[in-house]
């Protein structure tokens, strides 16, 4: 198949122009990213891993948070269809002057730039940009709000390793309340027809949270054995107030994955992780680098997801 | 046209190796430039955004002051040219090591350099590198002294917008006395022929000044009706000493433009700005978002100047 | 000559798939290498400096110490056999969240990386990537230990100056006991038959020395004019404790390098340095400069050993 082209569907055609949320995308539209996923994965086994796709296109990365390892997936992605890319961090940038976001964007813009990679820690900042500049806007992670790319390439990992998504039970273990990773894996989940149980402590899974569609649970061990997939959330030790967290030690305990406890779930039970692991915490390393986890094929998908969301939104069939 | 020939101009031949200021240049060669930058600005409207002219060609950019700006515009601009860059910033260098300028120069040049594009605190900087490397040197900005490429932008922009640039009357407002970018606007301007008044307060406009060629005048509302075009300066908080400058708000209210000041210019004046700008002080947010800024034309001329100057300096038929 | 194709030599075979350090090679390897990289080094003077013998290859730096010389030079010598860079630094990363060595590493390659340039402050962790990664790992310097692309440019320095190495006597000035480019030098040096003489004061160059086929000095003016080469090891203030170190105006009085001392040795004596120079204290500049030094030789010289490096380890035909 030829990896530039996304796959022959007759009955579909991509006419987004920014990845924003994955709110606002259809079922069909979300299976479409995976299929083109699929196809640009093939890419990087080979020996010479790029093809021409964007040749010529610039791609800017925009990170208003650290974050080597999604900065990183998307740069490979970008290099991998061909495009160029420039890095922007706020550290050393205009933005330390008083410039605003909007300010910064549509200066980037006007340097002729086809897309922009967006973090911020504030919610809604990749909206803000996509009302006012005409490059594609891609967000990869806006405050708690959403994380699309890794809520794609999640599902994606399920898809390829599972067979399928619609149908499995899938747990979500951790901090739901703050994370955006959840709230997008759990839009992604219920669209393509996977039940979700969000498990965690009440200070960190709040009753809302169900009106996504979700059941919640305060004990793993009460639901682990009914899971077919488990992710397990990064404790956020930076981000999360003491007052809402109980000691490490207790939520380990109650909450951690270590191999006996595994010993009471599904056998072929996926484990996922959206990295970086904190051993010891949310898994003990057995678990971590055991047969069930998929946390480096999480992170393979997440190129090919990448890249199919940049291939995606750069066409020119789009409205 | 072929983007990659220089203008057809039998008068003319190029034979400058850096570009160190725009004190040395000729009008002609500054129109050389220009015109230059005119065939490569069209690169950037197309859709693959990249020709093979320095293919194979090292650019280094050595940023020894923060400038994100103007950084992503010259690697941006190498890029499209198809150069690979090389990025060096005085954070985790040598230089901490007590490393001296020549040293980490020079070591970058045996390294296969061919141009190096270098931002210093210190005015002669980049004279003093032409000096002792073979690569070719350009000026992005020394201490107070000049900012070749912004001086090279803004002519640029005014002739785009308005025709040309001899006989128009220009404005440039503010911090005269520390500006890099002030002097190499006076200097293009005169150049070309414009007439050039400066404006500000008179701690920030020394009499000395009017030895480039210019006029003075501590009133904005006094020119303001004659002006072709006004470029308001940043003021740079971050350098000016209390002593020197009146409180943000009477500066505003002196020197800055709102749209009720603007409604006493011409109709038609060219509003511009070097960025970032502080919205609310140079100028008021519908005044930087209206029909007669020019800011982001700045923006998108700037990477077309850049070009037009790596590609020049790079020319095998330089003296 | 055929810069992709390494050397005709039917007895000779590269197998390895890394390059740890440079006391697991064999004469015939290290001058493989050299081989190589003077293939490799007409590269970098002609007009377009690419080859692209690593087209579609991702080669990913990852340094946990600041290097900006080191990482330049891999970032160059990459792009010059157009593979893709990727740009790791600790700050800002994961690794700030606490994440292991061995996880950032295995996240990187999840990601599709063919080679990982490491530099760690602790020795033997490029070691522990090669047992753990499919990658192929280079190490760019770990601890104490070994730095062996610059134990291989400086070999392939003197070889290139002096016509070979073998049966050259060569001194090594400085802090032996700490340094891994001392290290990685007396290595690469003794294997192809050099004799080499090691100089400093008693506190920073162990007995335990000899044990690698060297003889101990302490004093420069002693063994100075017996030496063919001499190599002045950079004093790295920042490392050393004071109780260890002399006064620098005492450790420059007997071990530094200026023109009187320098009148003393053959006239021909190579004078080395791996850079940045302290000016003043491990040599004066009319030394540094002069026409002895060697030192922007061996930088150029770096960048054709690095790509050599890299070329061979990302051979097909590796064991």
């Amino acid at each position: 198949m030829d990896p530039i082209a996304p796959p022959a569907d007759d009955a579909f055609t991509w006419t987004r122009k920014h990845l924003l949320g994955l709110d606002d995308l259809s079922a069909d539209e979300i299976t479409y990213i995976l299929d083109t996923a699929e196809s640009f994965r093939e890419v990087s086994t080979r020996s010479i891993k790029k093809v021409p796709a964007l040749r010529g296109k610039v791609v800017a990365n925009l990170f208003f948070e650290d974050s080597t390892r999604t900065r990183m997936s998307f740069t490979l992605a970008a290099q991998r269809l061909s495009a160029d890319v420039l890095q922007f961090s706020a550290a050393g940038s205009s933005v330390k002057k008083g410039e605003t976001l909007r300010d910064t964007a549509r200066n980037i813009e006007a340097m002729g730039v086809d897309a922009v990679v967006i973090r911020h820690p504030q919610s809604g900042a990749p909206h803000m940009l996509a009302r006012h500049l005409n490059a594609s806007i891609i967000n990869a992670g806006d405050g708690q709000h959403e994380h699309p790319t890794q809520g794609l390439l999640d599902v994606y990992t399920i898809r390829r390793r599972l067979g399928g998504v619609a149908g499995r039970k899938v747990g979500i273990v951790g901090d739901i309340a703050h994370s955006r990773v959840a709230r997008s894996n759990i839009l992604a989940l219920r669209k393509l027809g996977a039940e979700v149980i969000v498990v965690g402590p009440p200070t960190l899974v709040p009753k809302a949270i169900e009106s996504m569609g979700c059941t919640i649970c305060h004990s793993l061990d009460e639901v682990l054995g009914e899971l077919d997939v488990v992710n397990m959330l990064r404790i956020q030790f930076e981000r999360i107030s003491s007052s809402l967290f109980p000691s490490v030690r207790e939520y380990s305990q109650r909450y951690g994955l270590n191999a006996q406890r595994l010993g009471r779930a599904k056998p072929d039970i996926l484990v996922m992780h959206p990295g970086p692991i904190n051993r010891g915490v949310e898994m003990t390393s057995d678990v971590a680098d055991g047969p069930n986890s998929a946390i480096l094929n999480q992170v393979t998908n997440g190129l090919a997801i990448r890249m199919a969301v940049l291939f995606l939104v750069n066409q020119e069939h789009r409205s």
